[in-house]
């Protein structure tokens, strides 16, 4: 793979540059119409016209270059991912998608290469949805996903998404010139680090993704009744804390039974919560995702029927109340097919997973076909600094897209 | 009862006048070496005086009264409990024990009764030890084990106890003089809430108590590995909160299968504490107690053992810290008798129970025999606004110690 490491090597300098754009001096944190975000765009739309790219921002703020091709009138594939992070984030979610296609198309560009489509570079303002609480905020736009009530978001300061839009330079009100036209749109390709541990386990550089899981949300409330903890008798409890930990025990035990379904608790409130006082109150979440929506539904309603079994036997009050739900995407087989034939070709056993993040692909996936690479990363960490991934790695997946985009049929 | 009806509807009232003296107007909330607590001594000090009381207060802050008794050089029985409270209390715990004995002093006194020894009502300045962590500082000082580092013990507004000592008109450095001299004490008695649902669930009024509950407490912390909820397969996970909701359930099925022990986790801390990710590290409390230290014990060695074993088939790192370790006091079988022959004289069906909590008893038994009695209070609950006893089940109280002091052989 050595004709991708200079390639590979840049790359990874990019993202290092990237890294260092933060609105935040002791972590990575660059936020949706932050000055930060202006900065990426800028960096990342030098890099583009380096590549011999045409490039532009949008109005909802995404950074765009075109790979232009000398066709008339020909149709548009789309390669893109995410340039904003989480609070203390890695410098490779998101970034990574945005920066190897670049790079790639400078490696094109350089080999004279032409392509029957445009190739159009899409660097996301806003995947994580970290400063509105509203997620994929930049791939939304381009699907006409957004709501007019939008406009009255707040972020931590108490400033509105219209007036943020204003400040960098931007029209809510013109938010649909982003919306883009199906009619000439091949389809969507994005890559990104896995976020997970399973091509680390099966020492794998990069892997095809067939489906992003759908996730459904809940909040739960076990209220029990609070007592001394040394006055009142085991036989005559109601411990909402001793309650939850088996419903979390339920949730464990039946998700590991069902392949292909993953279900977590990953957040717990305990009430009053204190040493010597038995617990009257614990609220915990649980998220629950599948590729397959009725795989994923089927689990729920044993995990939800044994919950409700577990509350009726100790005696405690049960609320459940749904928080999120979203239907897991289909790749397309196509564009499936492409890639792994293009995994093949760099020489790689193909591997296909489901993605169970979220990504821009959801999103895209309401107005094209999808598809989606991952490449591996240190440990599945992600969301943290001590986000990794090898040059090597790189290098896989830049072979990868290059077979891949040499051979796309449509 | 109805001898008694009169002087418990004046207990009722009398602990309502003390529930009004408080720092914080919204909650009962009274602390050691506050205005309130002299408020309190000094409205306790009148009461004792119009029972024909001698009254004092000793160089820790605890309001006492003497029903003289006519013998030279008689012994002393004391009877009390504390007049502190913790933050949004309840009125009768600690002072239903103070409260209820003065009120008795003054029938003996109308009745011109006459007693082989004196009668020392105490009410104590900290039994909860809310103001500066540390418990029992009233009737410590009476044990002689008060400790010269606690002079630098401060408060949450910084104040230390030896200044706060000062500003109430006391002398750390005198405090020695609180500590009694043994050879001419009889015992001490005390008359406390339940704050438990036995005797509720019993339908009895009043109880004895054979034994207060030892405890120990630990903080146990299991390390597993954070991860995002979407990505990390079931079978990859090394979830803390699954593994602590394990250990939860074996503290409660363990305790559960061991009369006489009850052992409780109480208090939760999950990190990150985040809906989308995999807990990596779960921090719980355990408490754990017996009347019988052997019992405690044996319980705990099996709970740990099993703690263990979850910790090693889950591949979790576990750290257990021991926080608090007292051990169970027995009360005296002789002042145990002539509380339960009190009972039996007021036609109430005797039952003896454990206090799992703990009271100035626990210290004062290291200097004398002691005996509690213990009444009915409602729902188990205490430490609550919601306390609440009945004006019957104080009559039945005062029957019981009338009857018990007439008869008290030594």
């Amino acid at each position: 793979m050595s004709e991708f490491s200079d390639a590979a090597a840049l790359v990874m300098a990019r993202c290092e540059a990237l890294g260092s754009l933060s609105q935040n001096p002791s972590c990575l944190d660059r936020r949706y119409l932050t000055e930060q975000h202006k900065l990426a765009n800028q960096l990342t739309s030098g890099w583009m016209i380096e590549a011999g790219m045409t490039t532009w921002q949008d109005s909802v703020g995404n950074i765009w270059g075109r790979y232009t091709s000398a066709v008339p009138n020909a149709p548009r594939l789309i390669i893109g991912s995410h340039l904003d992070t989480v609070p203390n984030g890695g410098k490779y979610d998101g970034m990574l998608g945005v920066v190897a296609p670049v790079t790639l198309m400078a490696m094109f560009s350089g080999e004279g290469r032409q392509f029957p489509f445009h190739i159009d570079i899409v660097g996301f303002c806003d995947e994580e949805g970290t400063r509105f609480g509203t997620t994929l905020l930049g791939s939304r736009a381009l699907t006409g996903k957004w709501q007019d009530e939008w406009r009255r978001l707040k972020d931590e300061d108490g400033i509105s998404l219209e007036d943020a839009m204003k400040n960098f330079g931007l029209d809510f009100d013109a938010i649909n010139s982003a919306t883009i036209a199906q009619t000439d749109l091949l389809g969507y390709l994005e890559l990104h680090i896995e976020q997970g541990p399973v091509l680390e386990q099966e020492n794998l550089p990069v892997g095809v993704v067939n489906a992003i899981a759908g996730a459904k949300r809940f909040s739960l409330t076990v209220t029990g009744m609070a007592g001394h903890a040394g006055t009142v008798p085991m036989s005559m409890r109601h411990d909402a804390l001793c309650a939850s930990a088996e419903m979390i025990l339920a949730v464990e035990s039946i998700s590991q039974q069902r392949p292909g379904v993953v279900a977590t608790v990953g957040k717990i409130e305990n009430a009053p919560n204190g040493v010597n006082v038995i617990s009257g109150r614990c609220q915990f979440s649980l998220d629950i995702r599948s590729e397959e929506d009725p795989l994923r539904d089927a689990a729920l309603a044993e995990i939800l029927q044994k919950i409700n079994d577990i509350a009726v036997l100790r005696n405690v009050e049960l609320k459940i109340e749904q928080t999120h739900s979203a239907p897991a995407v289909h790749c397309d087989s196509a564009l499936q097919n492409t890639l792994l034939k293009g995994v093949t070709e760099a020489g790689i056993v193909p591997k296909v997973l489901a993605s169970g993040a979220g990504h821009d692909a959801m999103a895209m996936a309401e107005i094209c076909p999808v598809a989606m690479l991952f490449t591996r990363c240190k440990g599945g960490i992600s969301h943290h600094p001590a986000e990794s991934i090898t040059t090597d790695d790189v290098a896989a997946s830049l072979a990868v897209m290059h077979h891949s985009l040499r051979t796309l049929k449509y």
